[in-house]
C-alpha cells in the first residue's frame, strides 16, 4: 500500500539528507565519528537557538522527554512555576510540572488566543514554562513579550520554553529574549524521524542545573556531551540525520527557510479562508508557521474530511483535547519534492471548496 | 571515509530488513499502519520473551531508559532490592535503584564470574534486579537458577531482569523462570538502530505496576499501547525496523538463530584460545552468545590492538570500568553479509596470532 504523504504538523516528510543518513551502515556511538556528530549537532542547535550563549544537551526520546528533563533539572520539588495553558502542549507543561512534584500555577486561556503578557502573575515565582508555537491551535505565542514581562516582574525566575514546532521554522532568540532553557525534537523543523530531542540551556540555565533522575539527568548528560560522549547509548542514527538536515538548511540560509515556511503556511490560510473556513488562531494572535488550523463548518465530520485528503494521497491532522473533531490542521514544515507542495495546495483548495 | 564494520557487542551491523524499513517515507504515528506496527512489535517481543503470559511496553530511549522505567514502576521509594553486581550493567541496576530512592543491597561478585544462587540474601526483600547477559564480561548469568532461588526464599519479591543482550540471541523464558519483568533494546539482537527499548511484564509485574514520573511512566504507556497508541510520539521508524527484523528472524526460526549466534561466538573463543588468549568468563561461568571477551596479554595496549582491527575494516570493543584497557571484546550478534563473518574470523585469528 502506498504510504500517505504527510501534511501533518509533525512528524513530517523526511528531508533527503535524513534519508541518506539513515541508509548508512550503523555507526558505533563510541567511535570518533560519532563523537564528532554529537559535537556538530549540539553546536548547530545551540547556535540557531541561542547564538553564542547556549549549550545543547541531546536526549534519546521525544520532545516530551526533553520537557520533563528540563523541568526536573531546573526546579526542585515544591517550586512554584507559572504555566499559561492555551492548548494541548502548554497543558502538558502543567502535567509534567505536577508529575515532577512542582507547584504549578496553571492559568487557563482561550485555545486559539495569544497569552497576554499582563497574565504573568504577581507573587513569588521560581520559573515559568511557556509554549512558543502551540501546535494544537496554530498560534505562535508572544514568547519575547512574555519572557520580558517575567524578567521584569520576577528577575530570578527561570524562563523555560517549548520550541518544538518553532525551532528551525521561525526565529528563536534565547539570548535576546531572555530564555534560560528551550526544548525541541527531531521530527518537526529538522525533518528527521522522531526519537531525538534536545534541551538548550542559556547561561542561567547552566548555572542552576541540578542532578535529577537517571536516564533524563541533564547534569550527567552535559558532562558526557562536553567530552563528545553521551551518558547512555544515544540514537546516533537520528543524530546523524538531524545534523545532515541542519547542514543542508544552513547552506540555504535560515532566514530564507523561515520565510519559505511562513509563506507556504500562509498560502494554506489564504486557500482555506477563500473556501470560507475560519482560522483557529484568533485575529489578535500571531500564526505559527508550523501549521494552518481551521474550524470545520458545522455538520462536517472530521473523519470524512480526513478520508477525502487520504483519497488524494495526503494525511492531515484533526484537533486534540477540546478541539477534537472540531478543527482541521495542515502543515508545510516538512520536505516536499519539486511540485509536491503545489499539488498539496491544489488538493487542499479542491477538498475544502466543497465544504460549505 | 569508509565506515568500519562492527564486531562490537552493540550497536551492531543493521539487518537488511531494518535498512529497508528506514528507507520508507515517514509514517505518522497516529495512522492505522503505525498502530498495527505497535501491536505487531509488542506481540512479537512478548511472545519471544514470555510465551503467552506477558505484555510488552515500548519506550523511546535506550535500554537504560527501560531499566529506569521498570524500577520506578515496580518499586516504591524505600523498597529493598537485591542487586548482585558482577559487571558494568549489573552495577547500573544498582545506580538506578539508588537514583529512584530505593534501598538496594548491592553485593559485589567477581567480574567474569557467575553469581551463585546461594548469594541470594536472607532478610526482607521487595525485589531483585538481575542481569542475564553481562555484556561487560561476556558471562551469561544463571538467570533461571537465581530467579528460582529468589522465588523460594522470597515468594513475594519481584524478579526483574536486564535481557538487553540475551533477548533474540538466547532463550529468555520469563514464564518458566518466574521473571516478573524484563528490559531490552533495539540495537543488539534486533539488529536495528539504537533508540527504542521495551519492558516486558509478566502477570505479577502487570499487577504491581504503579504510576511513576511522566515520560517513562509504564502505566500511562501500557494504557495507550493496549489501544494501539503510544502516550507520546514514539520512534516509529525504529519500531518498523525492529518489527521487520523480528519477522525475518522468526521466519528462520529462533532456535536456529540462537544456535547460529552461539556457534559464531564460540568460534571467536576457539580462535582466541588457540592464540593463547584467556577468556574473561571464568571456567565455571556460562558464556554469553552476545560477545567473546578475552584478557589482553601483559604489555599489549588495547588502543594498538583496536587499531590493528580498524586497519582491516573492523571496529572491536575494549573493557569498561575496572576492565578498561585490560580486555578485548568481539561479537557476532549483528548482521553479516555472505562471507563477511568468515573474513572476520580470519582477521581475528591473524591479528591475535601475533600477540604473544
Amino acid at each position: 500500500m502506498k504510504r500517505l504523504r504527510l501534511l501533518t504538523p509533525g512528524p513530517v516528510n523526511l528531508h533527503p539528507a535524513a534519508l541518506a543518513a539513515l541508509a548508512q551502515p550503523q555507526l558505533h556511538h563510541r567511535s570518533p565519528e560519532a563523537g564528532e556528530l554529537v559535537r556538530d549537532l549540539r553546536e548547530r542547535i545551540a547556535r540557531l537557538a541561542a547564538g553564542t550563549g547556549g549549550e545543547a544537551v541531546l536526549l534519546g526520546g521525544s520532545g516530551t522527554a526533553a520537557m520533563e528533563a528540563a523541568v526536573r533539572a531546573l526546579f526542585a520539588p515544591g517550586a512554584r512555576v507559572w504555566v499559561p495553558v492555551a492548548g494541548k502542549f502548554s497543558e502538558r507543561w502543567c502535567e509534567i510540572a505536577r508529575a515532577a512534584g512542582l507547584e504549578p500555577v496553571c492559568s487557563a486561556h482561550d485555545w486559539g488566543g495569544a497569552v497576554p503578557p499582563e497574565a504573568v502573575p504577581a507573587g513569588p515565582l521560581d520559573g515559568v514554562l511557556l509554549t512558543h508555537s502551540e501546535t494544537s491551535t496554530g498560534v505562535l505565542q508572544p514568547l519575547a513579550e512574555l519572557a520580558a514581562r517575567v524578567r521584569e516582574r520576577h528577575p530570578e525566575a527561570l524562563v523555560v520554553a517549548d520550541v518544538v514546532t518553532s525551532f528551525a521554522l521561525a526565529p528563536v532568540r534565547m539570548d535576546a529574549w531572555g530564555l534560560d532553557a528551550a526544548v525541541l525534537g527531531s521530527q518537526k523543523g529538522l525533518m528527521s524521524p522522531p526519537g531525538l530531542a534536545a534541551v538548550v540551556l542559556g547561561a542561567r540555565g547552566l548555572e542552576r542545573l541540578r542532578p535529577a533522575g537517571y536516564y533524563l539527568d541533564l547534569v550527567r548528560e552535559l558532562r558526557a556531551q562536553r567530552a563528545r560522549q553521551t551518558a547512555f547509548t544515544p540514537p546516533i542514527n537520528l543524530i546523524e540525520a538531524a545534523a545532515a538536515v541542519m547542514a543542508a538548511l544552513e547552506a540555504g540560509g535560515w532566514e530564507a527557510r523561515f520565510a519559505w515556511v511562513r509563506e507556504a503556511n500562509e498560502r494554506f490560510y489564504a486557500l482555506g479562508e477563500a473556501a470560507g473556513l475560519a482560522p483557529v488562531p484568533a485575529s489578535g494572535a500571531e500564526r505559527s508557521p508550523a501549521t494552518a488550523a481551521f474550524y470545520l463548518p458545522r455538520g462536517v465530520p472530521y473523519p470524512e474530511l480526513s478520508q477525502a485528503f487520504a483519497a488524494r494521497g495526503w494525511r492531515v491532522a484533526g484537533g486534540q483535547g477540546p478541539l477534537k473533531g472540531r478543527i482541521l490542521r495542515v502543515s508545510a514544515m516538512g520536505y516536499f519534492e519539486p511540485g509536491e507542495l503545489e499539488r498539496a495546495w491544489r488538493d487542499f483548495a479542491e477538498v475544502t471548496a466543497g465544504l460549505r
